[in-house]
């Protein structure tokens, strides 16, 4: 099946993580607003649509439209061969994901602490303390998280589910390089803190597939319409 | 099986979503840290635990121990009567629960716009400011959203999937429910531009194991440690 991925054209953001698992699979898919923004949004405000989208990313595959970056890798990860054959692995990966995500969005507020749509340049003031918080909390809570579970799996620390790699797998690959990133003198001095968290970045980095995808023209590079953006002034003390 | 959800033992927040899906199907549950928190944070907190979740509500079915609230009503929805039986619709009321998470989050934001690790006194302009743009460009937006859903299901518009009762209507209640007790003005103002939405909230107040939990001590009131704040200061124009 020729799976069609959704998502604006320009930037890596909630899309990546979708993109991430249909490369490694070899899937073949097309990202189609990188061609034509316009069929996207048919889909999106389109009154025709039965089962609309609430906002890109969302998928298309066969007959189904899947939207939800996290709901589009639930049926995915089956698919693709990057989740558990197990009910409870699956649900575990999907919960793990869905931490994901939650990282994501807290992410996203780190530069936009009042709205999505009003710029950066609006709510400086509010994203500077917003960003205060994430680099001193939040990165540690979540990095701090996802380290205990690989240390936990009964099956090793190279994956956060079972023996394989899995779909969050990808996913926290692309959160260290996203918070590499955005936040990059936090990460230089936090990172020790998270050995299998970078451990398994490296090697997910280090996967044939991947390598290839990210030295593609397919791997947007990062940039500030994203969602992991670059503000130096979101790093400063104080 | 009894269910065991763990949950903050004060406040609704998102532990609502999970007991509303468990009282309306009539299932066997104990909320375990209304008697003992201490139970809860042992999972949180606990070394030995292999697959430990980020945050509650988490759910105890038998062997399984699932975290995430979209996570659990994925897994009691297919037990409990409350999904569809083809993998689409699972997959579509899947996607509805995750966007109403985002709206959840949201909506703590308005009062948190800042740091969680905060209190609302401390971030107060912020959540002037943050509340303002909830309440005039994000409750419409997902309102409307919701609303064109139940006006687009080829199965009629008393569902937001197929023709029978499903976990996200549940969930969709208590969004009603939780934005007219934190920003009753907006809703009296609002509420008649989605008479779908608040149609289906009325429908589902009134089905008999929902009335009696609503009237059962069971039902925590709102109050101002949970999402929905009633703040009324965060309603002030300007």
């Amino acid at each position: 099946m020729r799976y069609e991925l959704y998502y604006w054209g320009g930037i890596q953001g909630r899309g990546e993580f979708v993109r991430l698992a249909l490369e490694e699979a070899g899937a073949d898919y097309v990202d189609v607003a990188r061609q034509d923004e316009g069929a996207m949004l048919r889909l999106l405000d389109g009154e025709e649509v039965p089962r609309p989208p609430f906002a890109p990313p969302f998928l298309r595959a066969g007959r189904l439209l899947i939207g939800q970056s996290a709901n589009i890798l639930l049926y995915l990860g089956a698919r693709l061969g990057l989740a558990p054959a197990s009910e409870s692995g699956r649900l575990w990966a999907h919960q793990l994901q869905l931490t994901i995500a939650d990282l994501v969005d807290e992410v996203h507020d780190t530069h936009h602490p009042i709205a999505s749509s009003l710029y950066y340049e609006e709510q400086k003031p509010e994203a500077r303390r917003r960003a205060a918080d994430f680099r001193q909390r939040r990165i540690p809570k979540y990095l701090g998280y996802f380290e205990r579970v690989l240390a936990r799996n009964p099956q090793g620390d190279r994956h956060l589910v079972g023996a394989s790699l899995c779909y969050p797998d990808l996913s926290l690959f692309q959160i260290v390089e996203g918070l590499r990133y955005a936040f990059p003198n936090t990460m230089a001095q936090q990172q020790r803190a998270y050995p299998r968290v970078i451990a398994l970045h490296d090697r997910v980095a280090a996967r044939p597939r991947i390598a290839a995808y990210l030295a593609s023209p397919r791997r947007l590079p990062f940039n500030e319409a994203g969602i992991f953006r670059h503000y130096p002034e979101l790093e400063a003390e104080g």
